[in-house]
């Protein structure tokens, strides 16, 4: 399907939502993040461009947990100290993650995902034509409610701020709506860990 | 001065803009970036941490130069292809640079600063109490008008979450308003070049 018949059928509620397939289990594991790889980082501002071809295989274990630590991951347990930075350090948004097992909630604390949704929502979360096939789609959800001693209007340019600092090197679907209630609204390409 | 002292004098219109200190240039060219350095990317991960003490004294060249292109810079010159993402491709985020000499504009394509106001600006730059006196304020300014196929009221979510890319491994005043006027309003703390 392509961007323009979903960018048609978005609207009208028509975008499927598939029953899961594969492993559906309430809560996964990750394998600890490997912290010591990677591209000299000058090196890596020098690969990066946007990807619209994605593999559909699920990605390893380690490379989704890689993948998701460097979203939004603790990087200083003494206290929670995260990869990303965000204002006043709000911890205002969720990473989710739509697999065709089901949606998952990533929790950085204990480096686990942990089952929302036991179906495959991969189709919902963006327009572009890859969206629904592409092995994983992040969804970053903001809950204002959390960002106290912010004006209200400004709420939401905090969340796409730091949302934009999760996501500089991995495809993924920005997504901020108060009160964790959520909508796709943009699609950012970046580089995806492959 | 701290930051509920200017957090007060802002709206106020009272704080301080200065007089140029330095060599005010017209235009500087930089450096090439060493695109080939810098810590493994996901070491860099793991040592992400804000930082709110900076020097105070210019920074080399090089780095300048570093610094702008890891935001913003071109790394597929055959089309212009820069180092951070942005959604469709719009240029719709322009980013300065407030030094003691001056306002600068940074032009990715020739890698070069611009002066656009000869005075030290530094100050209103954002409310944090090292904002005045840090070697530099990047600035990110907006044009909406640039982002045409997307609707008014998500012009300015789609130019936090670029900004939010840029800002990743740097300092920096996030600033958006449509028309190319500006305003400081959200202050980011990230890992700076040091």
């Amino acid at each position: 399907m392509n961007t323009l018949t979903r960018l048609g059928l978005g609207p009208l509620g028509q975008l499927e939502v598939r029953p899961a397939r594969g492993d559906s289990v309430p809560t996964l594991a990750l394998p600890p993040a490997c912290a010591s790889g990677g591209l000299p980082l000058m090196e890596a501002l020098l690969q990066r461009r946007s990807q619209r071809e994605f593999a559909t295989a699920p990605l390893p274990e380690q490379m989704l947990g890689d993948l998701l630590w460097a979203a939004c991951g603790v990087n200083r347990p003494a206290f929670g100290g995260r990869t990303a930075p965000r204002a006043m350090n709000y911890q205002e948004i969720d990473v989710y993650v739509a697999l065709s097992a089901g949606l998952y909630r990533y929790e950085p604390a204990g480096h686990v995902l942990c089952l929302e949704v036991p179906r495959d929502i991969r189709s919902v979360t963006g327009n572009q034509d890859f969206a629904a096939e592409a092995a994983l789609d992040l969804v970053f959800v903001a809950d204002n409610s959390r960002v106290q001693l912010v004006q209200g209007e400004q709420r939401e340019d905090y969340a796409y701020t730091t949302a934009g600092a999760m996501v500089r090197w991995r495809r993924t679907c920005i997504c901020t709506v108060p009160g964790r209630a959520w909508r796709p609204c943009s699609a950012l390409g970046s580089t995806v860990a492959r």
